[in-house]
């Protein structure tokens, strides 16, 4: 968690005063549910709740633990403090910590989840509107670097959005991964609590009970979840190194946002670097470092050990307020980003026309010329445009035998872009729906 | 892929002659398709189904792409051999090789899925078989490695059937994940074959149109498949320890399966080695050390760069086929394994009755007993049981302060065990479902 | 980093003061240099240490950095303000921000591999003296948990000790790794600054000049430190794991250290739980995750792109801050930790003298009895000590076949625990040198 | 170990044949010190090296294992069958399986590093040739993928000399690291042997005597010598990117080889694609994704488990077999590769003179110029070559304030290349030594 990398919206899910608050409501919760069935008196279950409305005072907590050496302890000390200590007697009665902690580490994990799926939903109206915008903007085409076929840069901006809306799938059946709690005794047996007393607190808390645990919730459900931030952190690299590729000198197609009168740039106005979206590269590397460690704390030994635990302390802050921040930030890139359509045409002409050889090459035969036939005359006219960087469209209508063969409209028919378009809408059709 | 890791069902997926087998599905559908719209003869669509029998020669394709280093190129010259080449002319018209060897992985990518899920439903059956059989059968808990309360061994066979019934929802999704196929031109606009082609070739296959390629299926799809993959590796790992924890000398409360008259092994009786399930946490990591590359694949250049390609050559083939291992693997283990119902109780009871000393404490408080009179009175008994290994019960019922305090009943009830199974059918019924 | 797994020392390195006091000194030098070979007045340099002893205001440079987004700036600008503008008017003449961050940060390193190192230490000191203390506490060897045959525990730690004095070598090798500097401007080509700044710079801050840096120095020298830190967390988790089944209820041949009065525990003395040999495997899988993004650093874009930054805000205390904090408790636990020597014994004796069947076996195929009878022979009596824990010593002397291959002598030969032991002073002359 | 990034020399290793080989030899060895020694007959020992020359028959062996289901008893048995059985009835004795299985395995990763290392050097030798020939070859550097100031190729090509120069020498160390041998037995005591035999057998291998094993040799060694592999693999990534970049159509300052009449790509001149390095990006994730599971594999349980043995069956061909023809592939591609200084010229003109802007501006504040001034001067002749792509030095040359600060002399010397390369030379002495 590099605080420069944080939001507080997602930090303040892991400050101890967050914890503590789960935790009360954890234990507030269960007296209730063991008034309810008899089990304590209703009074003492009630008293509990005098401190619905007071800040734990965390300092005072952590002095405590520093005696007790166990933090449940001493948070439980503290809070008899408010509630009273004959009061809260009947407080923790039959649970085990884990139930406190596993329990409320799921909670932070649900609400963790419900920003990082806020995220993506604002990521994907970004994504959208640039899609829209930019929906017929001609741009080659490259793979492996290399120029390939016309597409356009709404079709990059809507595979952006699907991979994302994937996502935003994934990270909600994430979020249903850890939306369980257990209250169920120090190897889940439900020996001194009423499997009752699960069943109310996890409805008060937004969770189900966790159908068999042992003393702690079972970890591959939590393995699932980091490996859903991983996909998704890829997914940012993914988008964060498309953007790299067009600001690069040589392509600038498309650049991160600066204002034009941003000073210090403007001396070198050639040096605008796409520094955030090699940080989201970087960040993407933090996010997916996470998903080893967190598959490495299925094993527990027996009903548990504590091994997992130091690992989570690291790995559940850190993954979701990078991953959090890392979606905010590209959401905010993506927004705002500059492009730039006659650079995508001039790139696209770099070697004029070239970039249709394959398109003549076909027509060619599909018009009747033997394979050796068109082969050779496509040679000879893109090879004049790649060494003397001449316009191939004017060499094949200078070229007799291609004129003989293709004619003058179907040679310039090569040339026309609709003829790569022609399916946007039906691709955006099953990106965006019906109607977009 | 380690041959003696290896089982021929999921190792056939990966053979050569079925991927030549799956690309001429896709070629063959696609020609279809063309004619049907009427984009190539129907004619030549029907002769290339004359090849609908014929098992392709590896050998010869092979030789052919030693020649033309393609090996798309290679295979549909092969076909050309069988069909005829004026007949085979229009097949892969507007196509480009990714459209075959993209939608071909993931044709087997989902075959895969298929065994595998078969393998985690007959490991569920062999989990829920024991878990019944065990049901009852005392068994200590343990936290940390230490005593902690009594369970029961169905509770741990019914948490791991829990556990592979969730990784068995995972992989289904997995499943749904990669059955996409594309076939949509060299950058994905379609632009010289019609989207219906696309349409009927994944119909055909038990595959959906992926919604927007570009000369690739995303690879998004993939991290997701091979992260769901790691995390069942975990599972098998986290069953694996409790069975390896099991066998050691010390506690022998169970054993892989070894045959009574068994040679070799019965002049060292002690010395029978979990050598499979040590087997099977060396072959998690296997499984999960190919999640990370699958990951790192995401981020492809522009429309496509080939560095996913050798990754999944590797990742494709080893990580389906050491999981399958690893859950036929577990399954005859966890099918086989030896039970050894005294040893636990032994264990259960290496300090006679010191697993109950936390419940007496709880008792005489509840009795009435100050917290520090309880503890004292506790202490000095349990204090004898550990340094002197007598039996717990029996030093209270001789203490005058404690049967003072519960009564010689109550302090008999304490170590009843029914006390920590009375709630074995309640969590069973939540995993197994109502009647079980 | 988590506040509970830190130490001071380390952390202090990562502090911002800590940081701009390097980025002082690096300034400072580097005008110093420029001085000497006359580029800049001497007055100028001597004018930058008027703010040696000067405490950096974080908070201004905070401030100041809110301004101009970027931290170099920010320093520069606030270390003005206590030289003078216009006598700091030459500092960082030809400079690029990342001669400064590079540097420092290998300054930083340095600085955590110094402590790193004294941590191993330490710990090899611990190991050696618990190594000398039980050199001869006979214990069983277990392969896949399973008894095999005797061996001590002091070998135990002096196999711990020597794995430590490998990591010893491996620190200091990964320290010299990254004991570079280079200011070598913005390309690395020396273009507005002398290659002799750069000699002094890094001559006084303890490095040496990075022969051919970019931008940056290359990430390649990261990546090596930080799977070395990766090697040692494991190396870590090695001995964790030992110690967590030796305390485990049914073995107990030692136990982390708790001080025989210790509150809590007495009335549970079965309940001691190694909870920092468990948080210590934990903790080796936070310092292991950093290994394969330091790897993923190494391929930046041309003479550098940012990607790495975040990463190693991450990482850099992240791994050293916890390795630092492990190696310091797992000093701890060796130092203070319990040996049950008496349970060793105990434990080896579980099925009484069975451990030495092979022995026997062995024992009669060299005294001349052949294989079928001589296993027939062990079997017989073996079994009888496997099923009703009868002692294999006395069984054999009972054996009228035994006795008369064997002799008595000879039987009773084979239970002689210094037949195990004999060779242990050559090893530790191996381990620990010629006299120990 | 994928067949097509395999070759023969390093596969051969990881040959069965090879492995019994090893096998053999470790035993003959064995046997002849033991008989050095007493403790067999001379003509024993001498009867095994009957065997010396024989080829081993892997299908018996095969053969043999299907029924012992031990794979040194099957090789053992299969020896006897040449040696005879009486003569090798002194083979093994006193050993541990794990004494041959660990000490082949270090045979192998010695030699599987032998080839790395000359590997390494090839690759060497290619680098320092491709710098030597460009080393005044004028080429834009980029940070951030965008123009920063001109550098040299050969620069390019030192500085990844000087990286894989590094990875030589780890690549030696790692080599040491798993240069021993065991032969100690069951738990490493030389209880049953003589540690003369293992010195015996470790001297004739070329290994040294494993200080102290347990029944295995540490796998702390084997982490680190694969930790190696994937930095070298990192670096692999580094250098193929570059050159991925370079062939980028839009920057086309250099390619992987393409012999000028190549079919099929000179219809599509602009259609080279840099499908090699691409595929040794992938290769890299392959090889790095074996780090962690060798860093897994540390932890053993006790004297030993297997858990390890299938991760090492997998990684350790997989590893090495990879590298080794990534090392290759790259050595090849860098010996081949085209440059093309013109375009490179080209480039970095872009913005005609644009990226002297800096220089400029430094020039004219060292001139005396105030910061603002000159940052006026500086930015409006910038901004007319960045909107308009005039030439920098023109418009500097009739912007008659500009002229009058710095004189004609001094703006024009601003543009000479020469300023950026005068350290050249010492660059490449401290990368390639005082003659170069």
């Amino acid at each position: 968690m590099i605080p420069r990398y944080s939001r507080p919206t997602m930090t303040d899910i892991w400050e101890p005063a967050t914890k503590f608050r789960i935790w009360y409501e954890i234990e507030a919760h269960a007296c209730d549910a063991m008034a309810d069935i008899g089990v304590i008196p209703r009074e003492n279950a009630n008293a509990v709740w005098k401190a619905k409305d007071v800040e734990f005072d965390v300092t005072r907590i952590d002095e405590i633990e520093a005696v007790t050496k166990h933090d449940v302890i001493a948070f439980l000390t503290h809070l008899a403090e408010h509630v009273g200590s004959d009061e809260a007697r009947f407080v923790h009665q039959g649970m085990t910590s884990s139930d406190v902690l596993d329990t409320c580490f799921n909670v932070q994990l649900v609400r963790a989840a419900d920003i990082l799926i806020a995220d993506i939903e604002a990521l994907l109206a970004a994504l959208k509107r640039r899609a829209m915008e930019h929906k017929m903007t001609i741009r080659v085409g490259r793979s492996h670097g290399i120029h390939a076929e016309p597409t356009t840069m709404g079709l990059t901006f809507a595979r952006f959005y699907a991979e994302m809306d994937r996502n935003l799938v994934r990270m909600k059946t994430a979020r249903t991964e850890v939306s369980t709690g257990a209250v169920s005794g120090a190897v889940g047996t439900f020996a001194n609590i009423d499997p009752r007393v699960e069943e109310h607190v996890c409805a008060q808390l937004g969770l189900t009970p966790e159908p068999i645990s042992t003393q702690v919730i079972p970890r591959d459900r939590h393995a699932m979840f980091f490996a859903t931030l991983g996909v998704i952190a890829s997914s940012i690299e993914n988008v964060a190194t498309e953007i790299r590729h067009m600001q690069r000198t040589e392509v600038l197609e498309g650049a991160e946002f600066f204002s034009a009168g941003q000073k210090g740039s403007s001396a070198m106005p050639h040096k605008k670097n796409p520094v955030l979206t090699e940080n989201l590269t970087g960040l993407a590397r933090l996010v997916r470092m996470t998903v080893i460690p967190a598959m490495e704390n299925v094993a527990l030994w027996h009903e548990r050990d504590i091994s997992h635990s130091s690992v989570e302390r690291g790995i559940g802050p850190d993954a979701t307020v990078t991953l959090d921040f890392a979606l905010n930030r590209l959401t905010g890139v993506v927004d705002k980003m500059l492009i730039f359509p006659g650079n995508m045409l001039e790139n696209m002409n770099k070697f004029p026309g070239l970039v249709m050889s394959q398109r003549v090459l076909l027509a060619l035969t599909q018009a009747g010329t033997s394979r050796e036939d068109a082969y050779a005359m496509v040679q000879r006219n893109a090879l004049k445009v790649w060494e003397e960087r001449t316009d191939f469209r004017e060499e094949l209508l200078a070229d007799e035998q291609v004129v003989a063969a293709l004619g003058v409209d179907a040679i310039n028919e090569n040339f026309n872009l609709d003829y790569h378009t022609k399916h946007v809408d039906t691709i955006f059709a099953r990106v965006f729906g019906a109607m977009t």
